[in-house]
């Protein structure tokens, strides 16, 4: 299990270039490094000052680099879905299609990304995974995907079995999947394959949801659209369950406040850090804090049974911004443009929301 | 008939800035103009300096302005799909989901965006759509995805169709539809709504094929990832089919030689355009080109039948970095992580590649 970090921010404030010397700084450290980028154009090579591929390969002493490309992890992912296909499909047709040919569609290079970050994750190679992305409102939702497919699965698959469709499908499942699969399952057809992916995307919800996971950090420089971009995704960020652990102000200048910007990210702690020139990456190195202290930032979510409360931390956003409602069976949440079901223990489940108020930047629910 | 157009550049370059001054320079020239924005974050009202809400509204004379928000466009479409759900199911089941609790998975916004635009084009309220966008990969593969969903309908029907499996299933595909559809069909049972996407499919390629429909602009500092990151998007832009029109030159630095820019991005005309401060948007504006020399812009796709070729234009790409394949019945190009499927002329098509070479910034495929 690695270590997950990305870094949020607007474009241009230098995400890119913090995450190369945090993973510099790790591997310096002798953590074993992974830094990805799912940056296809060629910034990446020229600040980092190597050549990268599509596989992972050593850059420095204890530092791996890959650049995801979407199209060939498309290939690869086909190949699996082919091999699935061959072992439970008599007759597949999967097969006649080659990953080779396949366009890429929006969405795609963030669930591809995601799932190649899981693989390194799970290889045991890495103690660190650093994640330079697009840092914005797409980073977000794609460490939020295995929230969202949960509730996806979980909510059809009821609204499926509690239907009419259901019923009327129910005796063709049986003699289709027979002619069709070289397996005959009994009860529950999907029963196998849908659980190893709820098992997949609890591992994935459960450490996105870990600061000793996953953690980001906001990158911003003094300019007032960077700081608010950096607050909005602050709050955002709580929207998917990533705790965000501090703030690195990039090249400050000298007639700002720091403390109006203390004000606005209260109570992370803020690192300025200084600009790097050509090959002196150490100054940035140093000045980078330890990631840890994510631990102590405040949790996105915390649930209290006694009280029947729950408490989200939605820094940035005041009550008109965000949404509470109970539509389907489980607790809406609205902000920022994700919308997050909240999945109840058993003793709220079903519940309706008595009340909801802003304590500070959390919005507290009653049972 | 709308003419539709995009920025396309690193972060930080301007382009949110660019693209609100462009839409002001058209509306006080008389055009009815729409300025839609995907950045859900705060920074174009503050650009902007109006509120701007989920629906268009009038921010000046001639010029309305709308933030798309994916979480509110989502529940639009699902209203529709229910709708559409209603009138062919016989038992429903997607009306007991409810549009306002679904989560966002990524590549919708983009979906959602596209389709949203394509409603306002087709509404013919407006002269020209502005489109202020993630300006890198995302707004490419968003304009890519009527030729990529294209295809995967044509390759995989066409495999479906000649498959084991697609007999195997056939047998329990008229069963199944007359007992949950509304209609008896005969026959291809999905032709009818099949129809109807690919119609809407065809003209989303033919309109981002047509620079005096939807049209790119490139813009960049004099910083060198900068201009790196441009010239890349240069290129993947002709992997989608867009036209790419000039150049935008943010700020030039006094010092910098225009003569070794203008050789990056050879032929494309490129602009100098000022800092804009404040509310004294007039400068900028006047600077701005005229964006219909898109038209004089080469074109990313030239066939010639008489020659028996194929003239793909582009630049900022080597040989080394272009895969030509024809592993299945199509000619695949790939280059700057997007895939390309090229759909020949009767008069080509299925015939083998018999040699490709690079010619300028073209590369030139003969069968």
């Amino acid at each position: 299990m690695s270590f997950i970090l990305t870094f949020l921010g607007k474009g241009g404030t230098g995400r890119t270039t913090v995450a190369i010397a945090a993973a510099k700084q790790y591997a310096s450290q002798g953590k074993r490094v992974l830094l990805t980028t799912q940056d296809p154009g060629p910034v990446f090579e020229m600040l980092l000052g190597k050549p990268v591929g599509a596989e992972p390969q050593t850059v420095e002493p204890n530092l791996n680099a890959v650049q995801f490309q979407t199209a060939a992890l498309l290939e690869k992912s086909w190949e699996q879905v082919k091999q699935l296909e061959a072992e439970y499909v008599r007759t597949p047709f999967f097969k006649n299609v080659y990953g080779q040919e396949l366009g890429v569609l929006p969405g795609l290079e963030s669930a591809l990304s995601l799932n190649a970050i899981r693989e390194y994750d799970a290889s045991g190679d890495y103690d660190v995974i650093i994640v330079d992305g697009p840092g914005d409102q797409t980073t977000l939702r794609m460490l939020g995907m295995p929230e969202v497919l949960s509730w996806y699965i979980r909510r059809f698959r009821q609204v499926f079995a509690d239907s009419d469709l259901g019923r009327t499908l129910s005796p063709f499942i049986q003699p289709i999947s027979s002619a069709v699969l070289t397996v005959n399952w009994s009860g529950d057809n999907f029963a196998e394959p849908t659980q190893q992916v709820n098992n997949q995307l609890d591992e994935g919800k459960n450490a996105v949801a870990d600061p000793r996971r996953v953690a980001a950090y906001l990158v911003t420089t003094s300019d007032e659209t960077a700081i608010a971009t950096a607050r909005y995704l602050w709050g955002s960020a709580q929207q998917v369950g990533l705790t965000v652990g501090g703030v690195l102000l990039n090249q400050p200048s000298l007639s700002m406040k720091t403390a109006t910007i203390e004000e606005q990210f209260a109570p992370l702690p803020i690192q300025s850090i200084p600009f790097r020139s050509g090959e002196h990456w150490q100054p940035l190195m140093s000045a980078l804090p330890s990631f840890t202290e994510a631990e102590q930032a405040p949790q996105p979510i915390t649930i209290d049974l006694a009280q029947q409360q729950v408490k989200l931390f939605l820094p940035g956003f005041d009550k008109k911004q965000v949404k509470l409602t109970q539509y389907g069976p489980e607790v809406t949440i609205e902000a920022g443009d994700q919308r997050r079901n909240i999945f109840l223990p058993s003793e709220l489940r079903g519940k309706p929301v008595k009340g909801a108020k802003f304590q500070g930047s959390s919005l507290i629910i009653s049972f």
